[in-house]
């Protein structure tokens, strides 16, 4: 197991693994929004789920959609199409021998521009709001890219 | 290549490797049920997924949804929220050298739970069955995330 | 840090690490023909989005669904519906120590299976183009989680 501790006294990685945690546990947090905000509205999507609020035709009428459900919703789809690409890319980035400070400035960059993407998403916040941390978020995760490529290409 | 095969000569992370494949093969099939649904169905979302089945206005008529189809891709998507950061944090996991018996125990409470989940929404079951079967994923996830993060935090 | 160079002079996951940030790449493009779509269509989901295109009522008639834009969607959650068991699956398939050849193969036909997936649908092309390019990368992601456990099962 050698090499197993190496791998986590390895500073960029051990960094990587922290930030990834947290932005993933964050993304996580989404799915209990989703049903906060279902159960609190009484707004399903699966009949069963409606069962304990009335029987038959009187608890179809729960089966519909709400905004501020569709809303955090978006939210939650958005971040797995973005955190996806960072979990990829910066796993490979961070093993390809980056420059730590340069690693972590990435990594932090990317975890605050998705938790204000979030907060931007939900509050609703004005735009540019939403589309500027979408924007740093996806800016961090190509420059990530674009240096794994130059440096590693093996095709 | 002595380190790889070191790597794969770790229980946690063989571990995690088979309990990882066998739950992101599980998630594939839901792509194949939504194949079956859509074609014996014929529920479809694209004009060219139906032109074989009418010519013109005649196909038109299958780009429509169903509640059957819905449900598969809802399960689908559930399926993607909770497995990327079971895939994410459970590698990172893996490395941190946990015991074994104890990761174990997270990796087969988590398939199991994501199993039951497809279960319990495509029969459908009565709540909390597929509640029940959502919160241990989750649970495991973050049992996971702050064990990880206790152990190996780095900012 | 012996290890981690070790990890990246190890040609089979330098390959994987290659094709796995190109297809990465290309999903994160749907985030940006989605917007573009949004915005040349004038096609929005929220009510902030389209404040710049008038006021109160005015600004309502964007929000809006759009055939074309929904397309796009499908294609982007598609992507991640089969890129993310490839990553997964993928990654651990690299790790175990694949015949080089036989590894590159697989990756190769996945990217151009996925690169060939946005094509027919965006075109979008007649079946079964989109079809096959699906059940391809599909099955070169089922080929590896096949090799994966045969050689390593682990439970």
């Amino acid at each position: 197991m050698a090499n197993l501790s190496q791998l986590m006294e390895n500073e960029v990685f051990m960094a990587f693994a922290s930030y990834t945690t947290i932005v993933l546990s964050k993304m996580m947090f989404m799915s209990t929004a989703t049903a906060f905000y279902r159960l609190t509205r009484k707004v399903f999507a699966n009949q069963e789920d409606c069962a304990g609020f009335g029987k038959g035709e009187n608890a179809k009428k729960y089966l519909r959609t709400d905004d501020r459900v569709e809303r955090v919703r978006r939210a939650h789809l958005n971040d797995l199409e973005n955190i996806v690409p960072f979990l990829g890319i910066g796993l490979l980035y961070s093993l390809s021998g980056p420059d730590l400070s340069t690693a972590i400035l990435h990594f932090r960059l990317f975890v605050g521009a998705r938790i204000y993407h979030t907060i931007a998403y939900l509050t609703p916040l004005p735009q540019p709001n939403r589309a500027l941390a979408f924007f740093i978020g996806y800016g961090v995760t190509l420059s990530m890219a674009y240096r794994l490529l130059k440096s590693k290409l093996y095709l």
